[in-house]
């Protein structure tokens, strides 16, 4: 095969191993990256739990273990358009992977600077990624990640469908049949923009033929692929602190160390999940089976199962003994909703869904385990809220607040 | 009265008689701006065809004309965040009128340059706007210009309500009533960057309860409103060119100066439209009518009337006996369309609408026939085209291409 595919934000949670599942399929992977996630823990004065190597070690490795060359590009795709043009002009790539935009919602929450980062950066991500692909002629399908996040949750009670609703609109005394944007009801900035991005890749189709395929994706779980465990200096990314740790590996990483379940509010919260090698899985699948030209924007759920916080605690806390311990909820959100999410474009395309089972449970467990004198408890608790006059609460209870 | 507003963007076409005619209403009134309008004026080597002044020469002409104050501020609202949330906490302004985007939508679509430098600054603006009310806890109500250009035009064929859709969902064998924000189909970046902006009052209203009133404005026409009239130093800009040129200004000014009137594709596009004295008066109304605490994003519909761009071009033809030539059309939109828009908001409120009437286009051909030596005739056709793919027209023809 001699298929470019350009990964943007190909250093990340999802992007790294992402790029290591497509290079072991065969297609020729470039990494762009300004390697903001690891500066960002320098902020944050925190790290990823596992022991991530620096990108060129991690591409040495790949290569010395396969023989596949991966290449890195340091670029700031939200700042960087004509380098971005020029790389797009060289490589003529089948496809980009959008990945490079900053992906936590507490993060962007934490004060006037984060949210305007989180603006700044993934409004001029995307849009430079779509206005370098036009300018530059070539015919490349973008696979942008997006969230489960922009529908909001449980509108209207029905299984959210995949990106586009059918309503009935009153027109002359009778009623009309249309198909619309799903509606965006985004829970936070970093959501916010992932919808602001839906209308780019709305335009950018209309105007310009784009081929666009959005994947609102779930919550994602889990570490480690079969590529990333080939050798420690592969090793993924895992983010346990209160900003970036997504909530069921945070619960697994607390098992671990002996440090209480942290559900906020009553954990009536229903999430839609899915496992890092279901990413990967699902990204291969939508590069491979792309929108024709002339076809509107695809958008696909990427997310195989819902379940509710509180559920998720019980289960762990069941197999491990760990205490569930119950926090004030920093966040402004509905305290209990129904999900269901319809996903059949993924069933049709032959995805296998990886659902939550005891035998990835525990290999999240003992990976956080086998790290776990890298963790700085002082950093397991939510400190970004959603508003000023929240009140943030330390100490918890076994009993969710009334 | 001792009542701060902060017009932001408040040296541009609407910005400066709206300022004047909250002044002469008795506001205290701050100007921000950037004079981006002015600059922009440089690289398009083009100018006002009305001679206006400098911003401290207008000011200081307004106070001695009739000893009101207005004061300016340097200051670029897409990028000098701190400055601006400083002012928002010093002067506690009841309403901030937000004007400070890129306006221009053949402007948005000349290169990627264009494209992107009207994402980052609008949506940075805003964002910046909502984010510094937010974090001054001060009670501001936004005031923002929006755009007919959201809704796309003629969706479904019924009239365009204000802001919102009532629409019927299916829901367990049943059809639930929601409403929801109208779905965006913008017409070009310029329009994309006003769909995003309503995410954003979307969210920081559920939020942070942020009022705001969002104006889909109707295309501009006239130039002078009493205020500017006062003096010459007052004089409001005047756009003739294919970028910034609004449609009906243009063919006004093309009728003073002998030049045929320049219709795009059929002219069968039906446009709303509004006066530049109705602008100001639709301004005021939103600022002394705002939504209470609690109320979600008022959305108002500023425009008058409709009318296809044919209709007026013959309208002006007759009056004037101006030639018309009908030229390809630059941008990507329906060769014909019709439109109904409701207003009532405005109307309850209040206004008394400015039609089109032989007495103030008179007075727009005036001022151009005033001016007409500072017109550069090669400025007059759109040179921005919609896709790469589209040939201008330079020549015209007596009749639109079949």
């Amino acid at each position: 095969m001699d298929e470019n595919i350009i990964v943007l934000g190909g250093d990340g949670f999802c992007g790294w191993p992402t790029s290591l599942g497509l290079s072991k399929a065969g297609y020729d992977i470039t990494i762009v990256d300004n390697l903001s996630r690891r500066k960002i823990d320098i902020d944050l004065e925190c790290e990823s739990l596992t022991p991530i190597t620096p990108i060129s070690t991690r591409i040495k490795a790949w290569k010395s273990l396969t023989g596949k060359e991966i290449q890195f590009i340091h670029l700031d795709v939200s700042s960087q358009y004509h380098k971005l043009y020029t790389l797009i002009r060289e490589l003529k790539p089948m496809s980009i992977v959008h990945f490079a935009e900053q992906r936590a919602a507490p993060y962007s929450m934490k004060s006037p600077f984060h949210k305007r980062y989180t603006v700044d950066n993934n409004i001029n991500a995307t849009h430079n990624t779509l206005c370098a692909i036009t300018e530059s002629e070539e015919d490349v399908h973008l696979v942008h990640l997006g969230t489960m996040g922009v529908y909001g949750y449980g509108t209207a009670g029905m299984p959210i469908p995949e990106g586009y609703l059918k309503v009935k609109v009153e027109c002359k005394q009778d009623f009309k049949d249309i198909e619309i944007l799903y509606p965006a009801n985004p829970g936070s900035i970093y959501h916010m923009t992932k919808t602001q991005d839906a209308l780019m890749f709305y335009y950018y189709n209309k105007n310009d033929g784009t081929r666009i395929t959005d994947l609102h994706q779930g919550i994602v779980w889990g570490t480690n692929t079969p590529e990333t465990m080939l050798d420690e200096a592969l090793i993924n990314r895992f983010d346990y602190d209160g900003d970036y740790g997504t909530v069921l590996n945070r619960f697994l990483m607390q098992a671990a160390i002996g440090h209480p379940l942290t559900v906020h509010g009553t954990g009536g919260q229903t999430r839609a999940f899915i496992h890092i090698r279901d990413t990967v899985n699902c990204i291969k699948l939508a590069i491979e089976n792309p929108p024709a030209r002339g076809e509107r924007v695809r958008i696909l759920n990427q997310a195989t199962e819902t379940h509710t916080l509180r559920n998720l605690a019980v289960m762990i806390s069941e197999m491990t003994g760990a205490q569930i311990r119950y926090y004030a909820n920093p966040r402004k959100e509905d305290s209990e909703n129904t999900l269901s999410v319809c996903n059949e474009n993924f069933l049709n395309m032959g995805l296998n869904p990886i659902t939550l089972n005891e035998g990835l449970l525990t290999e999240v467990i003992d990976i956080a385990g086998k790290y776990k004198n890298r963790c700085d408890t002082s950093k397991i608790l939510c400190t970004s809220k959603w508003r000023r006059d929240i009140v943030l609460d330390t100490e918890g209870s076994l009993e969710p607040a009334g």
